[in-house]
């Protein structure tokens, strides 16, 4: 940091005085910037007056800075993560770097004012950034993993997997080695309109083509190796009905959800009230094309009343407005509760923007019947020809069968409530981002207005899109992968393995066959076979295939012993749901097999010169250690290569009946191993 | 750890008799194995009754077990980590896992006689390994870097280039990004054979081969831009000479240097008596070709009487035998200090092994002369007509020209041994394995002869070798890249990152020129410049090009900050010297683009919305943090590059004026930065 030096000024008298022009908006405190004195001098730190007005309260924040506070006029209550304590003038506080700070103005007539200085020191808050535990959220012995439900007008294509499909099943899988009871639910989400505008192109009914395609993505799920707990669709059994109109009831009894007569969608055309993939326009925020849904582009969710430019999806023609009595839901009154819920909940900085703008939009009150006979009625007189909005629906139905039904099924209490609502249980949410308006905002208000002890998810995970060949996957173009068709082709380790390799996590990724070959080639055969095969080689050659004792320890195998235990806190940090990357951990796992040859081949001189036999062997077991753990990492994104690897090593259980110790661990000298896999990915295996 | 169980055994008497027979030798002791009980039980420890016989000292050792000694008979001396304490019978020690330890008999009578108990703790012993921190080794504030000099029978090819002659210039720099003084000295070894071998094919005389050659190399080097403090040349200078012949005279006059009548080989059809590259034969060791040099399969160093199948490697004719009185140097005197001296010097398991199957060959002692009027004259009657072998001059030449000269030329004390002998002085030497029995044990021998104050070498820093598209480098097939012409269409950037990149560290590795080609585009065109002009593009749009001061930090920046300490580590310690490896660094910062672009693309949609402009500044600045620290680690492999985005930041100061600080530092807000480098990578720059 400079040291404060008085830069050249042209008078003498340097007074600053209080100007209340100069006060600007900072963190909702009326602030004065001292200093440094631009023009004046620089000083190793900063320094500003700021005013909070009666019963004001300060923007939660928090800085790498350190920070102090003298407290000059009025008085309040200071937050500092989340403990408060009283303060008035006279108070000096101090605020470590990163902890978050509030301060209210407790009086309802009298200014707080005080003074602020701040300072930076790499030194200190690298230390504290570093300290801070990176503890996982997700703590439950009991986690309920769900993928958005998939709409059944069509099979998965690669788009689908590579986004929540196989990574909700990389999760689940990762928690299951850490002793978790994980669950993966997953459904078709039938009463969306796009299977209705779907089937009339294909000349079938929507209920015809729900069932196909359901099917279809059923076997689809299980030819990628995604184990599904429990798959549901919406259907009309009294008992679901009867769920769905209770909580219906029970949001409209309360007054969230309101009657209101607006102009809806007529296609003169058609002779149709149209509703979501029935209306095209512009998207009012980045004016993309797309329908009364949510913008693809954006992440905007539209109303049909915001879009511009609307025409009828199906023929084109300029909808008339028609005056309808429907329902719409209430968001505002969540407002407060939807902006504690985001200092909470861990999320990608494009679903806290998609958030953060809706509620600068002012939180719209969303429609949520539309005049159709797809979809789930309306206990409500005068309301027999519409039908709820598809996400009104969607809500309850996780409850009732996502997590009700599902915990039934898995002989776990079947109350829903029981496990949504246990303090040991979480939840964690998989989208793509063009669904986060629904699952972080929409859902969240709905089940605050339904019952404020429902546990809302920890973490939202989602994703961004999967491109094919550098465009988009488009089903009417015919540019585009059906999973099944590359799961004939390749197997299902293969495909998750490249899929996670190239995630789509924070920006769009591409799918490029020819990338796709050259990276199987280049990493799983001529990295990752090849060191299966030289370690395998090397204990045989060496050891006759018995896994020696460790004995003497050299700093190199040191060394590589630490990179192995700092590559594995990488990878799990990367298997937590709050940055979970299947990206990452399949990245780490290759510089892992890199370090892993390196060191194998670097020691195997040492193994021909005999005075060195008790290092010789610690390189080996080191060597074997390296695998073992391997194994277990890569198990949950290809589960059938890390059974394999596991069992080749010696072990009788499955891989899957163990979980990730604390510590590495080295295969048990004495063991013999017959071979590691010959050949490990093939693309039947 | 699994319990103790007894197994099924058919007697219910279960006694272990003490048996002679069953001893076996273990670290020098004689030790006989108790538990595990193989056959009778499973113990989660094992046991041995070890014996010291007298005044017998064990190998020291250290492992990741911890155990425990209770001394049973006998007196001794323990000795851990250097420590040392008086023991006896009745006493118990416990070691530490992976601390180092030996037990001492001394007494001149009496064997010791003890019971060892060890255990494994993963826990305990991984949390030891990673706390023992990773101190570099080499800490003085002035380190001479010693790549080997250049055998000037033609110009350097990339295959030099990659091995030690960039990787030491990289060191040079990263240490002086440490604030410390480091010298790189190369030169010319003349008096190599192969330059005479070389010039009689070219029909030139030694002399006229060596100046043309040593010209290129300077050139060559420049382009490359090495830095090099200073280049020798063995010359005939008085002063030179009469170095090298004081050196030479105290090790005869201490008796290590001995006359000789041994067999010399007599090539009749050349009439010529045949030295190190003239003679052609099969190493004893690998039998692979080799000349009476070191073998570049396997590193032995090989005398001319040890090659099998010899033939004159000019015209191919079987030599005779002629006796002839030589000089040998006595290696095996040094065999205790040698030993004392591997563990403690770092260096590759490779090297280790050469350097261990030396000792194990029994030091066999080594001609230092030969019949040839090239090279240093001998100042001993009767050797008129012979010259010293080249390395036995070049162990002096390193002294007085290597750091002597070099010294006075920087301005530095002139004399050597104030250099190479004060204590706040560290030396690196680089080469190739080739070399490694000359570097790693003739020279530290032949330093040990002459002073024993003499401070060798702290680390070898050496390399395996690089292909060219498959096989071997070879010059007499063409089959090469020279020096000259690749930085001629490249710029030396480009060059170093890419031998960097690739460096045949622990392994050979291969330079092909479609992967070449194909690594700049993906990596240093598609990433490194992409991320730059991203960074670039969004500082100038969202803050009109000055640096936003940091903010409010959510997790996602923490989690990106944390990331960023965490490759800085991984970085640092690639650029130590025992742990060397530039190719761990350009692959870390290729790391280090991808996280920072994944951050930057996500944090983007955040800039977006209004009410979290205090994060999106935070990001910003973050963000620029990372170009920053990314500008000074790459410094040392891409000097040009790493300066001109520095410069770009907006700092007036050449970046080799500044030092790497222990934490990140911010770019100053309220920097004006005018633009990133918008084309960063291209072959002029």
């Amino acid at each position: 940091m400079s040291t404060t030096n008085i830069k050249n000024t042209s008078t003498k008298i340097l007074v600053r005085r209080f100007n209340p022009d100069e006060l600007a908006l900072s963190y909702n405190a009326l602030c004065n910037h001292l200093y440094p004195w631009d023009g004046v001098v620089n000083t190793p730190f900063g320094a500003a007056q700021c005013l909070v007005e009666p019963l004001q309260v300060t923007d939660i924040h928090n800085h790498h800075e350190g920070e102090t506070f003298f407290i000059m006029e009025g008085e309040g209550e200071i937050t500092v993560d989340g403990e408060s304590t009283p303060i008035a003038a006279g108070d000096v506080v101090y605020f470590v770097p990163f902890t978050s700070h509030a301060i209210r103005n407790t009086s309802p007539t009298q200014n707080l004012l005080l003074l602020t200085i701040y300072w930076e020191d790499m030194n200190l808050s690298a230390g504290i950034a570093q300290k801070k535990a990176q503890q996982p959220i997700i703590t439950s012995k009991r986690v309920w993993v769900a993928p958005p439900p998939v709409t059944p007008n069509g099979d998965l294509h690669l788009g689908h997997l590579s986004g929540p499909y196989i990574a909700a099943d990389v999760y689940v899988r990762s928690l299951k080695m850490q002793g978790v009871e994980a669950y993966y639910t997953s459904g078709g989400h039938d009463s969306e309109g796009y299977v209705l505008t779907t089937a009339e192109k294909l000349g079938m009914t929507g209920k015809e083509l729900a069932d196909k395609a359901s099917k279809e993505v059923r076997q689809t799920m299980q030819k990628a190796n995604i184990h599904v707990d429990y798959f549901w669709r919406p259907d009309k059994s009294e008992e679901y009905v009867k769920f769905v109109h209770d909580f219906f009831l029970k949001l409209y009894n309360k007054g969230f959800i309101v009657k209101k007569e607006t102009p809806s969608l007529y296609c003169p055309s058609c002779d149709k009230l149209l509703f979501q993939s029935y209306i095209q326009g512009e998207c009012p925020q980045c004016g993309d094309e797309s329908q009364a849904n949510s913008c693809e582009n954006c992440g905007r969710s539209n109303n049909h009343d915001e879009l511009k430019n609307v025409h009828c999806a199906t023929c084109g023609t300029k909808p008339i407005e028609r005056p309808l009595e429907k329902l719409y839901f209430q968001v505002k009154p969540f407002e407060k509760q939807l902006r504690a819920y985001y200092r909470t909940v861990k999320m990608a900085p494009r679903l806290h923007a998609i958030c953060e703008q809706a509620i600068l939009d002012g939180l719209i009150e969303r429609p949520i019947s539309q005049v159709t006979d797809w979809g789930m009625t309306i206990p409500l007189e005068g309301f027999e020809n519409q039908r709820l909005e598809t996400w009104f629906e969607l809500a309850p139905g996780q409850c009732f069968y996502g997590v009700g039904k599902m915990a039934e099924q898995a002989g776990l209490d079947g109350n829903w409530e029981s496990f949504w609502k246990s303090p040991e249980a979480d939840v964690v949410q998989f989208f793509g981002f063009d669904n986060g308006y629904f699952y972080a905002l929409l859902f969240p208000a709905i089940y605050l207005a339904y019952d404020a002890d429902i546990q809302l998810p920890k973490v939202f995970v989602n994703n961004e899109f999967y491109h094919l060949e550098g465009s988009k996957f488009s089903t009417s173009r015919r540019h585009v992968i059906w999973g099944a068709d590359i799961l004939k082709e390749y197997s299902s380790d293969v495909v998750r393995f490249y899929v996670s390799y190239t995630r789509p996590e924070t920006d769009n990724t591409n799918f490029s066959k020819s990338e796709f070959k050259a990276t199987l080639e280049q990493e799983l055969n001529q990295q990752w076979n090849q060191w299966i095969n030289e370690v395998s080689e090397r204990l045989e050659r060496q050891y006759q295939g018995v896994v020696p004792y460790p004995g003497a320890w050299s700093d190199f195998h040191q060394t590589f012993y630490k990179d192995l235990n700092n590559l594995t806190k990488t990878i799990k940090i990367a298997y937590q749901a709050e940055t979970f990357s299947p990206q990452k951990v399949s990245h780490s796992l290759c510089e892992w097999v890199r370090l892993a040859r390196r060191f194998g081949k670097a020691e195997a001189f040492l193994a021909t010169v005999n005075s060195k036999k008790d290092e010789t062997r610690t390189a080996m077991a080191l060597e074997l250690m390296a695998v073992k753990q391997f194994a277990l990492l890569i198990a949950p994104i290809m589960p059938n290569f890390g059974e394999r690897l596991w069992k080749s090593l010696g072990f009788q259980e499955s891989i899957f009946n163990n979980t990730w110790k604390s510590e590495l661990e080295f295969v048990a000298g004495g063991t013999k191993i017959n071979a590691l896999p010959k050949v490990v990915f093939t693309a039947d295996v």
